[in-house]
């Protein structure tokens, strides 16, 4: 094992970050913490925030992540706002509201925030793909029933775990922050 | 003219301040400050963490107005992110989102954060209304085309000044604000 950053990721969900650990290819800690969440369309933005008031309180190296659902046609929206279209109309209510929608292209992105006493840096990864007419599947969470990704003939939610894994926006940020970051798990 | 307290409004709209002294029947000072947009549906979370953050700044009573859109049939949403829908999909998008709604109701409610060193009040107004099929009236600006407020058949948009003024949620907020802080102009 090489030395590496001690980089704690904020979430009080263990198996978030024992993802995280499996993707950056080394152990990380990870802390729940309760940030501001700033109002903003880009996950950029919020998980830039974040890793800032993140670091300020812990003085250590941080990272969050963030994940937006952007609609093509909307200009962006929900983006980072996804959580609260969940909360209020849900997917079933999402998808009435883009019924008219000739353009049915998505984003997901997944930004992670990284702060250390250098400052902020973001990474993110984005899947496109398109809202079916129908919410389709059972497995996973959250947007997971309208979201067909590019190059796929089903939902997230119609996947199996490695399936979806196999397209994960987690994986690509991690990947763009390990080449920034020059971080390496051999040497 | 009798003492009141020394109120100053979180705004750079000179307007806003005119308006605010004129309903509460005593000059208030205004400031503009950046201050935190939380991310909440409602406007009165919105409008009680800005006028904690105002005075925690200023360290003087301090007031704030925030307004939502929400509309009945997505259970509030966009509510306090109206000004993010407006930004994206503009009102007709959002009349597009909501074309297949039978319930066209919405409340238009503005919040009035009050803080001093005893704490932080919300007061709030609303008026109720529906969405018209189209976009209507060039009057105003932000939703006024989308709102046609209950016991007229006009939009905001489509309204005098005086007539829109004489249906103001500002209005409400500040007259429970008045009641509950037991302000008065006259003695």
């Amino acid at each position: 094992m090489s030395p590496h950053p001690s980089i704690c990721l904020i979430t009080g969900n263990a198996g978030k970050a024992r993802e995280f650990s499996e993707l950056l290819g080394f152990d990380i800690e990870h802390q729940k913490l309760d940030l501001t969440e700033v109002q903003a369309l880009d996950v950029s933005d919020v998980a830039g925030a974040k890793a800032q008031e993140a670091f300020n309180i812990l003085n250590r190296p941080v990272m969050v992540d963030d994940t937006g659902f952007s609609v093509h046609a909307w200009n962006g929206l929900p983006g980072a706002f996804i959580a609260w279209f969940l909360k209020t109309v849900d997917t079933g209510g999402l998808l009435k509201m883009a019924a008219s929608l000739e353009d049915r292209g998505v984003d997901v992105t997944t930004a992670i925030g990284y702060a250390d006493s250098s400052g902020v840096r973001v990474f993110t990864g984005t899947v496109t793909g398109t809202l079916p007419i129908e919410e389709r599947g059972t497995e996973g969470f959250g947007y997971d029933p309208i979201f067909v990704p590019e190059g796929y003939d089903k939902t997230f939610a119609e996947m199996t775990a490695d399936e979806k894994n196999a397209i994960s926006m987690r994986r690509r940020a991690v990947d763009e922050m390990k080449r920034d970051l020059r971080l390496d798990s051999h040497h």
